[in-house]
Order: structure tokens, then C-alpha cells, then sequence
């Protein structure tokens, strides 16, 4: 059971490359998206509607699709515009999912397509600048929400991150942060004095920082997130407050988009980008946070996974909160939430 | 659900080796195949009475099989011989399945031994001449059904094997051939004007021709075909009628015999084999044909499992059918008339 | 269904090292196994309380394990005795299994701790004499009653072991042994005259001696077993009865203990271990009879599995005994009578 009328981030804008149809489920839903003519991407149900051989495998010809079957053609409204050795037979169109896309992500709205509302797609600065970034996806055999939990709940990284993220700080578990709600989700905002970068090229291994983590988590699994590390003192000074937008004064600065996309019941693909919003942006120290973030995120994934198979192994066995569950509580609740207000018949949805 | 008062190409001859058992699936049924000491070729419900360990395990003695698990020890007839450590216990026996040999194949039925009549075995052509002949086996991920569609529409043949069987001819899928009905199946025929024969040793690849493909395709699953190449001109000259059996002035001629085999739900065996029926035919010519069909086989099986797979996906979701398609709708409904049929109580069938 | 209220062997004891949780999962349970600081096998249910983690990926700390991924810590009574961040909270605690190690295994009760008796675990004289030793674990995909079978039924040996423990001797299954019942399983004893061992370094390899060969097997699936080899005559002078506890005139003498342990439906574990009761035992033989054994076991594996398979493919088809089964059909009766008991309502149970 996932969320129908939400923007799914399906893909890095890099990823689709013109002429090459990429296959991809979101939420039990198979889909084919590749280029149009013009670039934009087009998204549609990934099922020839004659024998259901999967359009992915199929050949991109001009703003349409030729299913490699039997060579029926669909434009990217889904529309069925030629079928070999007849004339055309109503009834073959397929579904076309609309897409926005935006911040270097292909947003695709799997629900009712006339709901769909592209101020509803969460706003990321991370490639809004124009600096360079760099993305990466893994996929998880655990379900989504488990990765939801994990980046609402930082304390983790004292324990999972340990040599990585977590450069020995207890204080990930120890403290709990600051969290404030937001209509579709939490910030959660931590100032941690005295701690250690971890190793990155240009930064002095033996430095130690104020840094400043702060970040949005919104339904049904979009994280943006700010690292931004500052002189000793820096904390204290700013009355543990927010620092200043233009990070004046800062050591080193990460700005991270990530997104968890349901793919199938127990399966999901977690998409993750970085920039650091300073210019130029070393190419060198990017390539050296997106492969730290790749392996910290494969420590997630062994946890997660390892999770994900006792759960499986304790049916009915529930999950239990602590203190530094108060986020991930909130955003199951709003997934809930929305999950049962889509369940409801369409007359009883309108009347709200 | 399969047919099982018919019969089934179990294995190339010459895959069933003597002192070799060899383990089938054939229809959900485990089987095992071996052969006598005259050669004959005997066929076992592959489960020992005693403890279910599978015979084909086992160790073929004289006529018989013996379990490798506890000594047990079955004759062709599946009656139980010997039992080690005791006099022989009733109740014992497995089941025997009715199998013939002919035309270089080990058919076998599934059904009811009192059913089985030899006569309802397809005539091939194929080997009958006592011409060499090559033959090949593929496992597919696949329903048997799907494969049987793929066989009964050659429009598919643009698409799927465009640089292989197709040679870049449209006609395939543009044109829809002639189809008639047989009382098991159908009959496809086509000409096909100034066409290219795929790369072969000994034909001049530029040479173009006019070709002559013609098949029966009877239930569960079995494909006789000739695929005759004439000199440009003959398709006219024969105003587009049967060119003659005596194949006089064909420059290039394949005799092909497929056998479509379900083993359990959405797998499924792919026998085939390949003969020219020219005297002498060439072996590096037919050693050409054999691996060309394997690899367009190949293509096909990479098409099918997705195809498999995305109607998996899409659970209760109708396949639909096109003009092509005229021949599968009636193979499908033999099938199904036949499943009902054997559906009903005995009496009923009985009385029909 | 597997019986809770026994000791299952869950591992051979130097398998458990200082510092280094294992996960078991014993009748459909997971479990951690560690040692505490004295060297005490501890076990835990290996799940957190909190969000389902295995505690098997956890670090050992003093006589605790702590969670690593959100850091609890657990001590060997399963009770919660940190939670990073927050004050202790009640309902945390996890099941602690009992555990005894003795005969260099750790055994582990898998129900109610109040009737874990150590005095149930059967006693083996494997390593009491505190001579050398070897073991070894193999994993089965099959029902561990199979394998039960196969050790409460030797007469496989001619077959499944032919060229390793039968030694061509077909005796095995041509005669059925001697078998008394136990209370909890059955014993078997029998003379073999003028048989052979088993290539061994150190024993003439065209030796012929009287072997007796006698074991215990009880339940859920433990084998203790003797191997005596005597000078031939030896099975006559004694009139076919029990050779003498001194051992004496012994050619060759292998004490073996091995366990069958459920994991799961379909899965199962087996422990094996091997001494000579001579003293001192030559490392070099104990090594053979160890690798040995490894392989004899493997032969019953490729079976086993087998038969489990085929069981599979022919659901609800049942198993038949022949003269040999007579100590397997009681090992079953014994474990569904236990199956039936503990099925029962604890009122039902008390009053019994």
C-alpha cells in the first residue's frame, strides 16, 4: 500500500539519457521513462497494451515509443498511433504519468494525473546555484519506511556510522535535537561543538568545528539537508541560533538532497545527491563526499536490510519508540494518514 | 492447469543416453526417462514409493531402475521388483507413462495410459528421410502458452529478430500471411518477394530471393515448418500457389520441428531441431541454421520472460489481440476447449 | 511445528568466540549466541525490543550486548539496561534462552525456561575423557525428521554411501539390525563379519575385521554412536553379544556424536563431532575420520535434499515403511506425541 497522489522522485535528471528507455517501478507501479524529442521526459505505464511485452525494451522514435514486440507505437500521452499490418483499433492506449523536472531529479506523480501539482514537488537548493553536485542511487531490499525511519533518527550514526559520518561522536545518541513540525513532515536542526569533519580532501584531519545539521524530511521520503561547519566558539556566539543564509565565516559546507522511493513491498531506491554550495566547488572534495555518503549509505543498507529480515522473521512483532522517535513517529503518521484518505471512496474525498 | 491426455515431446533421442537417467518436469509431473537394455526408451513417475527420493537418482539395471536411497528396485512397468532386507510388500508400484520414440523424439503421455494412441503424435517430415539434422534445447522463465502465441504471430519477427530472421524486412509485421485451420492447430503460409536469407555458409549474402514459409502449429505446442528459397520470380510464376514438393529449382531449403513442452506454471522446455532436406545436406550449412535459431531463440526468450514478468506485474490484466493474431486466438481456444474437456467427471466425458 | 520444551545443541563450543555474537535461528527462532566475560554461553531472542534490529550485529560489552543500531544494551538476562538519550523505560526486555554447554556443546532450551532440566540433555561420552576431538556443521535444505530418518535407518549406507562407509558391503541393507526402544528413542546394535574400514591412515587397507556397530538415537534428533572394529572371530566368540567397555583387542574405535537441529520449515543444521576413545588418539586419523564423515554426509545431503524437493513437487503423497523403518516410524511417533502435548492447553499440560 503506498501513497498514489505524490511526486515520487524517479530519477536523476543524468540518468535518462536521450534514446535509452529506462525502466523503473515506483510503488508497485511499472514504468518506462525516456526523452522526447525536445529532452523532456515522458513517463508511461511499462506494458504494451496488445501482449504486455514491457515498452522499456522497446525504441524511441521521436516523441513516441515502438514496443519491440510487435511494433505497436505510443506517443508520450500514451496514446497507441500505429500498430503494424492494420489500421488502428481503439482501445491500445496505455497510462502516461505526468513529470516534472526540476533540481536535477525527474519527479513522476503516480496518482490521478489531473491532481497533479508541481508546486506539491519539495524545492531543493541544491542545483538551484548552478554549482556543480554529484548523485548517486542504491538499491535497498528493505521497505521504504524503514529508510524513513533511519533519516529521522540521527542517533544511528553513532553506532552504524561509527568510523564514517560518525567520527566517534557519542553525541548523536547521547543528545537528542531539536525538532520542529512541518505540514508534511519535521526539520531537525543540531549544533555539535568541538566535533570532527570526516576525512575529506582540503580539510585538515585534525580540525575540530562547530557544525551546524539541519534538515527537512517530508512525505513520503524527501530529505534536505544542510552540514555547515564553523569556527570553534561559532555556537556559543550565535546562542546556539540558526547561522547566517550567507554561511560567512564557514569552514566547510554540505548541501545533500535525498529521496526513498518505494519501489515494491519490501524493495526501494534511494537516490541521493550533494553539492557544497561554496565557488567553485573542488571537483575533488565532491567526488570525495558523494563516495563517502555511498559508503555510509551501504552501512545503512546492511542495517536495514538485516531489519527488514527480522521483522520479516517476528510477524506481528511491533516496533517500539524511544525519545529519538519522535520524528519518525510523526512522518508514519502523516504517510498514514494520507494512505487512508486515499483508501476512501472518491465521493467521501471530495466532500473534504 | 495442462493438457494431460496428450503427448508431450519429452527429449531429443539422442539426449537420453543409455545407464544415463535422465529427470523431467513435464506438465507439473516429475519424470524420470531411461532406457532399457534394448534400448527402448522408459519413462517413470520420478518419485520412489518408499521415501520419495527421486529415481533418476538412481542406477538402471538391465530393464529396471533401482533407488540409489534404499535399494528399492522398479522395472519398466514401474512395478516394484525387489525390495532389500525384505520379500516383497504390495502397494509399491509408480506410475508408468506411455512413450514412443519416433522421428528422433521421445514423446510421452501424461494422461490416462488407456488413452494413449501413437497416432496422435504429430508427423514430422523432419528426420523420416534418414538426412542428418541438428537439434537444440532451451528452458524458458516463461508460460508455454506465451511461447506458442510467439510461434502462431511471425509479425514479431521485424522486431525481436530484426538483424537475425528478419534481415531488415518489414513485410513481417506489415503484412498479415495466410492462415487456415487444421483440426488440432492452424496452417501459416506466406511468399515473400526479393527477401534476404540470414547468413549461411555457402549463400551468397547479397542474393535475394523469393521465399516460401509455410507451418502447421498444432496443440500443446508443436511447429512443423519449411522455409523454401526460389530464384526472384518463381512467387509470380506460381501465382503465390504451393511450390512444388519435389523443392525443384529451390535454391535453399529448412526443414524445422519445434516442440513447446510446459514444465510447471510459467516455465517451460523449447525443443528444436533443423534438417535441410537436400541430400547431402551440408554439415557446416546445418551446423549454421542450428546456431542461428539459437540465438534467435535466445532473442525470443528475452522478450518472453520480460513479457512474462510484466503480466506478473500486472495481475488480471487482459492480453488483447490484433489482426496478427487470428492464429493464437484459435490454438489458445483448442487449448482451453481441451482443459474444460478434461475438466469434467469421466462419466461426463464419457458420454460425450 | 517444532517441539519448544527441549534442548536443542546449538552449536559446538569452540564455534562461540569471546567477543563475537553468532545468530542462530533454532526451531523457527532467531537467536544470538555470545560469550559473557567469564566465558559463559548467553542467549538471546536476536531481535532489539526497539525497531527490531538483530542484536547479532551487535558488540559485546562486558556480560551485555548492545544493539548497534540505535545502541540498547542488553544484559544475559535479556533485561534492557541502557537506552542512549533517555532515562530507562520499561517493556524493553528481550527473551533470554537457557543455555548449558557440556560435551563441548552449547545446548539452548527453546521453551518455557521453568522446565529447562539440564538433567534432559543426553549424555555423550564423546569428549567426557577429555581426549581429542574434531566437529563440524553442515546446513540441509530439508525437513529435519529426513534426516532423522536417514540415521535411524543405515540400511541407505549400501546405496547412498557405497564407495565411502558401505565399503561395498551390502549387508547394510540386507539385514535389518538389532533395535530396542529407549524412552526417548531407540537403539540400534548389529555384528558385521569380515567387513572392512574405511580408509584410514594407519589401518592396513586390506584388513578385515568384526565391527560392531550400536547407537542411541533420540530426540529431536541426537545420535550417539560407537564404531568397534575387532579381530574377526571376535562377533563369534562373544555369541553376537555387547563387546567389553575395556575395549580391549580393539583394532579401531570411533565414538561419534551428532545433532539434528531444526532452523526452519525445510532447513536444517547438523553438528557433528568424532574421538577415539584410545589414548593418545592420533591426530592424523582423527582428521581423516573427520573429513571422512564430512563427505559421507555430503553424499546424504545431495539425497536428502533431493528428497525433500520431490516431497515438494508431490504434495500430500505420503511416505511408506518398509522393515527397516521400524526405528525411524518410533523416533516420529515420539516427536508428534511431544507435538501433540505441547499443542495442548498449559491447563490440559499441568494436569497430565
Amino acid at each position: 500500500m503506498f501513497i498514489k497522489d505524490i511526486w515520487y522522485g524517479a530519477a536523476w535528471s543524468g540518468d535518462v539519457e536521450p534514446g535509452k528507455p529506462v525502466a523503473l517501478t515506483i510503488a508497485d507501479q511499472p514504468i518506462v521513462v525516456y526523452r522526447t524529442v525536445d529532452g523532456k521526459a515522458a513517463a508511461l505505464e511499462d506494458r504494451c497494451s496488445h501482449r504486455c511485452a514491457p515498452l522499456s525494451k522497446g525504441r524511441v522514435e521521436g516523441d513516441s515509443i515502438r514496443c519491440w514486440y510487435h511494433g505497436l507505437l505510443f506517443n508520450s500521452d500514451g496514446r497507441c498511433v500505429e500498430m503494424p499490418g492494420q489500421d488502428m483499433a481503439p482501445g491500445f492506449d496505455v497510462h502516461a504519468y505526468p513529470t516534472v523536472e526540476q533540481n536535477a531529479c525527474i519527479f513522476i506523480w503516480t496518482g490521478d494525473p489531473a491532481l497533479a501539482d508541481p508546486s506539491l514537488i519539495p524545492i531543493s537548493n541544491l542545483t538551484s546555484n548552478g554549482l556543480p553536485f554529484r548523485t548517486g542511487v542504491m538499491e535497498f531490499a528493505a521497505d521504504y519506511q524503514l529508510i524513513n525511519d533511519n533519516l529521522c533518527d540521527f542517533s544511528h550514526v553513532a553506532y552504524v556510522h561509527e568510523h564514517t559520518l560518525g567520527q566517534g561522536n557519542s553525541e548523536w545518541s547521547h543528545r537528542v535535537p531539536t525538532q520542529t513540525s512541518l505540514e508534511n513532515g519535521i526539520c531537525v536542526t543540531r549544533w555539535m561543538e568541538g566535533t570532527r569533519i570526516p576525512p575529506t580532501p582540503g580539510v585538515d584531519p585534525s580540525l575540530r568545528v562547530d557544525q551546524y545539521t539541519a534538515y527537512d524530511y517530508v512525505i513520503p521520503g524527501v530529505l534536505m539537508m544542510q552540514i555547515d561547519s564553523y569556527p570553534l566558539g561559532t555556537a556559543k556566539a550565535l546562542d546556539y541560533g540558526v547561522p547566517p543564509a550567507s554561511m560567512e565565516g564557514a569552514v566547510y559546507v554540505v548541501r545533500s538532497l535525498q529521496l526513498i522511493v518505494p519501489v515494491t513491498e519490501g524493495r526501494s531506491r534511494y537516490l541521493f545527491a550533494v553539492s557544497h554550495p561554496v565557488d567553485p566547488a573542488p571537483d575533488q572534495s565532491l567526488d570525495a563526499v558523494i563516495g563517502l555518503f555511498r559508503y555510509a549509505f551501504s552501512e545503512d543498507r546492511d542495517m536495514i536490510e538485516a531489519q527488514q529480515a527480522t521483522i520479516e522473521k517476528f510477524p506481528g512483532m511491533a516496533l517500539r519508540n524511544t525519545r529519538h522517535d519522535a520524528g519518525l513517529v510523526r512522518v508514519r503518521r502523516l504517510i498514514n494518514s494520507k494512505l487512508r484518505q486515499e483508501a476512501q471512496p472518491a465521493e467521501v474525498r471530495a466532500a473534504e
